[in-house]
């Protein structure tokens, strides 16, 4: 939890950094994946996990897996960004690299090496993990008023939200989407989980096809707000984390900075808002557009 | 103090950063600058203090000055960076642009006010307040082996080495210059401070043009080694501290790494290095080069 004196100074409140971009393969994954990895048996452990991820995701259950002795297979998409493709080949996963249905390729694979899927969000595991940061963040930050939280498929604030709530129902919880990657409003729109035909977004961390019954029933319970971003307010934020928050974090992990900046969330001075870093997975040479 | 797996697996050590890029204004520079204003006496005080400087300096003894309620004079070089004029200009210090001699405006103007002149590093005031910086990372990382600094005009390094080799004289402290501003290098060896005609770097906050006796037998006291990094090494750096360390340090705060990437630093698997990350305040407009 880093105080932030220049966001302070940009945003006009007291902005609090929940740091997450320091973890090992950098996001806040590593939280679900263990918590998931570290619940299983000796005989699922055995035979392995399987993960599918373009990004943080893969990084994340590779190192997990690895850490643990626990035997991983993670299938990419065969355009996965390449640094971290190598990242997974790097730790000792076992990669495949996938043209075509993802979900599909990860389903059969699963079934013929009796492996355990460690799935992005959608997964009581994954919210539980997640929400230890939720737990940090009241522990450090105790006087919090809001908790700022970008949004993809909705793992990290299920988790997020819950822990706080329960600890302190009166902080302010709201979650932010790109207007571009926004499977969470469809979906709660339409009642219930439905997928995105084609999420793109410069905060690439947040483009989620699709996400869970148990993630739309924790915003539903737990988060206060959601509200969209434009995507050409991503751009300046990112460049704002940077310059005012010395973060070198990730596009999606600007996006509360882009809500506040267009007005979309309103903050006071005497405000103590934490801004959830979720990554610091980025290709630097985007910054400049 | 934030130990960094991403610096540690580039680096083959364990990395731990000393992140002075989060301190008020964006750089170490507030520690000597508080300290010096806290040592005035009344009618010191009353009279104010002056500062010359293109960057950081400048923009600590601003926040040092108004923060205090100290009348404060900034003198900057008329072609200085655009956004750390309008910084000094928006913390309410007096601000004075300068065409020509710099020094010799400020000395005059400190003469005219009676005002007390806040050296960037030649003052043993900077020195002790800089040498806070030592004093915690000792607290914090009792266990740290080799402590990296970038090195401009040589307050920070004095103040770090001091404290640390006064309080654990086995850690290894080692300096870092660009080629193309080594002051130091050429001071130590005319044998005492000289002026570099020209110091200019992609890690502007260490061009400084001159350093002092101070700092000379400070770093001849306590420093253990001196390293002078190409200037071709300090880009990729930079890109790998944002990359890899997750931190939006301006340049000069990745030379440790340059030096290291560079073979001229040799680090072992079990050894604790702290990288002294100076500052922040970089344009990232030039990260790509």
């Amino acid at each position: 939890m880093i105080a932030s004196s220049g966001l302070s100074a940009l945003l006009g409140t007291k902005v609090f950094c929940k740091a997450e971009l320091f973890q090992h393969t950098g996001s806040f994954k590593v939280r679900g994946g263990f918590n998931t990895a570290l619940s299983l048996t000796e005989d699922e452990r055995a035979r392995g996990v399987i993960a599918f991820s373009a990004g943080n995701h893969a990084m994340s259950v590779a190192h997990v897996g690895v850490t643990l002795g626990v035997p991983v297979t993670v299938c990419m998409p065969a355009h996965a960004v390449q640094f971290k493709v190598d990242a997974v080949r790097a730790m000792g996963a076992t990669l495949e690299l996938v043209e075509g249905d993802l979900v599909a390729h990860v389903m059969r694979r699963r079934d013929e090496l009796g492996a355990t899927l460690i799935h992005p969000f959608d997964d009581p595991a994954i919210v539980a993990g997640h929400a230890s940061a939720g737990v940090e963040i009241i522990e450090d930050l105790p006087e919090v008023d809001t908790v700022i939280v970008p949004v993809g498929g909705g793992g990290l604030i299920s988790g997020v939200a819950a822990a706080i709530k329960l600890a302190k129902p009166n902080t302010r919880i709201i979650g932010v989407e790109p207007e571009t990657a926004d499977v969470i409003r469809r979906s709660r729109a339409a009642g219930g989980p439905v997928a995105h035909p084609g999420p793109k977004s410069l905060a690439d961390g947040l483009a989620a096809p699709v996400t869970g019954q148990i993630n739309l029933d924790h915003i539903d319970a737990y988060v206060d707000e959601m509200v969209v971003i434009t995507e050409d307010s991503v751009r300046p934020a990112w460049r704002e984390l940077l310059a005012h928050g010395k973060l070198a974090g990730e596009p999606a992990a600007a996006c509360g900075i882009a809500a506040i900046r267009t007005g979309l969330i309103s903050v006071d001075p005497d405000e103590t808002v934490c801004l959830v870093i979720c990554g610091g997975n980025a290709d630097f040479d985007n910054l400049g557009g």
